[in-house]
């Protein structure tokens, strides 16, 4: 099995058990559950080939349908216990929005878009499984309030512009850029950082 | 008129209904309601077309385009009096799920998908429509809660491909597959089935 | 430049800021006040584009990415004093929905479809994404409430099929199209027209 083949695994894993988190959260049956866990971890990925009109991938190779069913069952029976393997879930979460960031970018350059393009539809194969799985439980996108992910991918983007113009081969590209996504994410949740707040203490304190 | 054709025109008109009563209920506008008819009868096939980037039936095919608009129009009027033909609505409602299921399983193959593939675009375009109505009224969709449809999907999508294995003529097929939605859904509904609770009691009590 | 282009800079404007100033209101930082504003000015168009299986504009030609971000960040900057612009806003709006209108109605006659499909094309192109600006902000979207735009749409579209019958040349239709979504527009907001409500005061007063 290559390492990126299980990057992506790992990856799947990480964001169907979000899901999963999410749906139990809402006191969602065993059907909305496994919805719920499909769409955060495939959710990216296909709006991203629905709006490049590419063949969606899910619907031909099933091996990431398994990966998402099987972790949906596993954080279900075990879902009291998950607070065990939060860091790795974490570390599972973060290497998998790398890994989205790449795909959804080199995705965007293989159907000729422009670099501007290609970064929104890396940001977009990272975060809007996030975002899908927020609007089917009837909140808030999270990442639209709590900036999480999104600045981290944007960055891995534009790195992996900047690199194209060097002579580097793609493999070194792809490693360099995703690892500007894991470390930007790292920094950010260690250190809690956010992007700068536009908004002043009174806008923050009154009824919005 | 085939009696495929007359099962989806009674579909669509329970499916139209259901919409325009879940639109009443949050005090929306004409323009509103006739919106949330026509997702919630079309929506979820469109969703599939989408996704196999087939054409979508309803641009080229005014048929239901009328049927829903007219549907919408006898809800809006007699919304005091649906209650009387409550029963009736459900019964086309079923066998409109059914005959949906089978439609969507069929188009998957014929775009030479997986079964698993197959099944779940069958019970996308039953119960879809559904959860786009519940997304633009601002529910959380509930059949993500309290199951009622897609266990019955799943099952006649099941049946659907095993039958297939069997040296049965399509026509039986579909009919066997169809009846196991129907039959499953009114049991359901009858003895007031639903999934088994993955939560205990506490977990249901407890603010989420 | 041309005078449609200019008009349609000036609407994408116009609802960029829409976008921001909703986004605003819910607190949400800086990506995804930028991602609203997007949605706002973009997803209306995207959404045809996705249903008709054509290519979407703004994925090749970058001008309206730039136009919407730059409205986003002086409607950030200057989000205190927009109320001085509101009545500028207004017309760009207005005169935005007349062009999308008439844009969405052309793109379905290109596609072949008929037309009760362009007018509603039209109509989606001009009022979804502030549909799907509500729906990411975790709101009934508002035109399925209080009706300000649709109707003034599905009037224009249906005034440019009839003109098409006549010897006008298309430059003419246009123009008069337009300025019947423009016109009945301005009317129902000075007037504070709506579409005439089907509750009566009790259901209206009692909970939904």
């Amino acid at each position: 099995m290559s390492l990126f083949l299980l990057i992506d695994i790992l990856g799947t894993i990480a964001f169907s058990i979000s899901g999963v988190l999410t749906a139990l959260k809402k006191r969602m049956d065993i059907f909305g559950i496994f919805i719920i866990a499909f769409v955060t971890a495939a959710g990216g990925g296909t709006l991203r080939d629905v709006l490049i009109d590419a063949n969606i991938t899910w619907m031909r190779n099933l091996t990431f349908v398994y990966v998402i069913a099987a972790s949906a069952v596993f954080a279900i029976i075990f879902r009291k216990k998950l607070g065990y393997v939060r860091k790795s879930l974490f570390l599972f979460d973060t290497i998998g929005i790398a890994l989205y960031t790449v795909v959804g970018v080199e995705k965007g350059i293989a159907a000729g878009l422009p670099p501007l393009i290609c970064i929104a539809l890396g940001t977009m194969t990272a975060c809007f499984g996030g975002v899908i799985r927020d609007i089917l439980c009837n909140e808030i996108p999270i990442i639209f309030r709590k900036e999480i992910y999104a600045t981290a991918c944007i960055a891995g983007g534009v790195a992996y512009f900047a690199l194209l113009k060097t002579t580097l081969s793609e493999d070194i590209i792809v490693i360099i850029a995703g690892s500007i996504v894991i470390t930007i994410r790292l920094l950010a949740v260690t250190f809690k950082l956010s992007l700068p707040s536009i908004y002043n203490k009174r806008e923050l304190t009154e009824e919005p």
